[in-house]
């Protein structure tokens, strides 16, 4: 009996199937501390017990992006060890905070299959979902990745296409419980810019670039126990680079956009993401966000916004997005759209 | 009166010295979150407070290997600061898991002597033990090494060379106090092969290979504070590259034997090891075990498992170990003998 | 409104203005455990809580320069982002060990302002003082940098030059409450000499040595959140090369001089400090301090000892400061002057 995992192809996956996915996950200071040195985040309410405090919370939550790649990493070994690509994000919404001593596991249920034209492969949609160890959900999402058949005769499963949400609504956001941002401290949070300061349409330059080094992304995605080979082995392409993980930019264009959005505290929302171009070792990675639509709440002092985060190479123009022709300009990494709460 | 340490050399142990090593050091979260970025440790009992719970223990302990690496660690200063090789172990046993908060002090005994015929050096067996901040042993284990003589007129120390076991029988092996497999759940480990799965004999091809960067062994090897030089001063070679600690390679196959070995949760003895040729930054590691013997527990569902544990670089053949010669292939990095408990 | 941050001009800054910088700070066992491996720092007292608790300590505090680099990180956004060169630090006090679980904020008073002679900058002198979530200082100290200015025409101020001490005496200094090194262990601690074993104008070559990587300096500057450009941002410079903190300079050159001071435990003055030269990764570090004075304290056993530190690149001649022009050594890269406390 073979004892290594081959990963799952495409017709591996039926329709309703739930997947438990292994190696629960205890985090604590450790992980946070990781999350400063790995990226520049500096958000107060995931830096200081005391400022979460006065915003009703149970002290500093662990990173929402933290939460993000633990649950995700967990899914790579069953989802997308044999994946082509990885699609789109849909629907995803944090349900509740990570605290330090939270244990995480993951399952995702298979929401979605196509297979395509060409018979050697297909997509799959599944909604994952983290939950902590007293079984409360902490996270959910839907993916979709493109995965390889592993037995080119395997019949083509009946295509289901999820319906899927092109953002949420603010009234799908989940406000953490206690949440307020009425004794807000704008000067510790470091910018003066409310949730009224800000215009649908607007869009900020986050100024800042991090150029990537090898160790800096391997460690981060060890981190998230997240195995896919790309990341890790440089024997994979004649380069000798490996391919970053898109959490990696994901992480890293978050913390950039604190120069201009660092009242951008909490992430509630994840409407859609496009890991557009790949990202290696020795790219400079700049940041630049558009505000694509404002929500109230019912929570005291707490507005959402909609935002697009978009990470690019450094040299490519400035607000670099798409061409004519629709495609992603060649230096555009990252094209994220998320919810976000801020002080109103 | 000099102020730094040069290290001992041949002539200064005498046989029966106890040698305390210097610098105790407090293990936390943050030593368990470091370990997770440096190596794809999966092990569910390590990652998870609820699942080690589950199997009877006060919460995941901290990584056999990180309680290794620190007693060694402290040994250094002492013991192979003016090594030329470090030529062997025997006789390794984990007494009490580490926890969170725990203290550890390390001390070798000198149970061996034999000054090589060239006059210049000698070999050096010492047992080290590491203990907690009770006092408790949580590890011992023999190591060899050879060391230059300091005064070559030093007269010669009677020969004495201990008697060491090949390996460890079962009944060495302690097993931690209230451990139990009962109610192991394969799904969360992330593998369903028991104990009863696997023959002696059997060899299993762990797949993955992580490309080794330089910040990634130096940053390992001073969290353990371990200070031998060829590993941080790229000045001790023409190329520039330094020697990664032998550690570093231990704990790298051993975290890529999860894949086909998710399973082997707990290491709790070490018969042996060689560090069959040396590990630098750009190696990319592959590993593969080999089934050498299984014994059963008295502890409820816990079997033991005799691995042989082999580290080489991308590019060997498959199964590398040595040659008709009797001599470790150029390519083997690690051949490590230990047991491990696993669920029956 | 723009809402990213220009940083400020020289004519931003008036005399007496205390700005309150951003972004407060928890701190724990994962910065500590980060700092191990950032630094092979291993001063005892910072290791492990049992021997801080035989000092007469609430367990171990964290690194007394980790404590510095955080509090100095906050003021780099609005003192140093424009800042053309470090110029100084001046009476530097460490009031209090930071323990985990302790939330770290800073200000800035100005206290001195001259523009320069081009009329293009001008020097600031803060005083910068660190407080925990008790609001009591934990550490202040002096430090002045050379800003642009942004308005040229703007008017110069009034030249206030700050009254500074040369040197901290050792009345000055604050011996953190309870501390006690009657009851020191010398063995666990790592070396003999006593604060009697040093005599003023001994020299100490630290021997070792370690080459820097451009991930490990972005690792620890990021956790300290200092945000500083020239740091992280490859393109910056023609060779691709980021400036390293010069922080991190100070903590590897404090770590290497374990090795003949392990017994200077705690910092608790910084006289000065110059960055000589600038440190860039593959550059190997080296130290050696000088007992510049010794004094006694009050508190049981414990004797202070002011040092000065030195960092020079791999290659420079034994024990180099400065040339016969009283310019340094283009090889040295760190000058400090500080006082630290040591068994009697």
């Amino acid at each position: 009996m073979a004892k290594t995992n081959p990963g799952r192809f495409f017709e591996d996956y039926k329709l309703g199937d739930v997947i438990h996915h292994a190696v629960p996950r205890t985090v604590a200071e450790g992980e946070r501390a990781l999350y400063h040195a790995l990226y520049p985040a500096r958000h107060a309410l995931y830096s200081s017990d005391e400022f979460a405090g006065n915003c009703g919370l149970d002290g500093s939550p662990i990173d929402d992006l933290i939460a993000f790649h633990i649950v995700f990493g967990k899914t790579v070994p069953d989802i997308s060890l044999n994946a082509v690509a990885n699609l789109g994000y849909a629907e995803g919404r944090w349900l509740k905070p990570v605290y330090p001593g939270d244990t995480l596991r993951s399952s995702s249920e298979v929401i979605g299959l196509k297979q395509n034209s060409n018979g050697k492969s297909g997509v799959v949609w599944v909604r994952t979902r983290g939950v902590n160890q007293m079984d409360e959900p902490v996270l959910d999402y839907v993916r979709w990745v493109m995965v390889r058949k592993g037995d080119l005769d395997a019949p083509a499963p009946d295509t289901v296409i999820p319906d899927l949400k092109p953002s949420l609504d603010a009234d799908d956001l989940v406000i953490p419980a206690g949440l307020s941002f009425e004794d807000y401290d704008f000067t510790l949070a470091g910018e003066p810019h409310r949730w009224g300061d800000y215009d649908v349409g607007e869009k900020i330059d986050h100024v800042d670039g991090v150029t990537v080094e090898e160790a800096e992304h391997m460690l981060a995605t060890r981190l998230w126990q997240n195995t896919a080979k790309v990341h890790f082995d440089a024997t994979f392409r004649p380069d000798g680079k490996r391919l970053i993980y898109g959490g990696h930019v994901i992480s890293m264009a978050r913390a950039l956009s604190f120069n201009g959005l660092a009242n951008a505290q909490m992430i509630v929302g994840l409407n859609g993401g496009a890991h557009a171009n790949p990202c290696f070792a020795g790219d400079t990675i700049r940041a630049w966000s558009e505000v694509l639509d404002k929500a109230d709440t019912d929570a005291p002092g707490v507005g959402a916004v909609r935002l697009r985060l978009v990470a690019a190479k450094h040299g490519a123009p400035a607000f670099s997005l798409k061409g004519e022709d629709g495609k992603y300009h060649p230096d555009v990494m990252l094209d994220l759209d998320y919810w976000a709460l801020m002080p109103k």
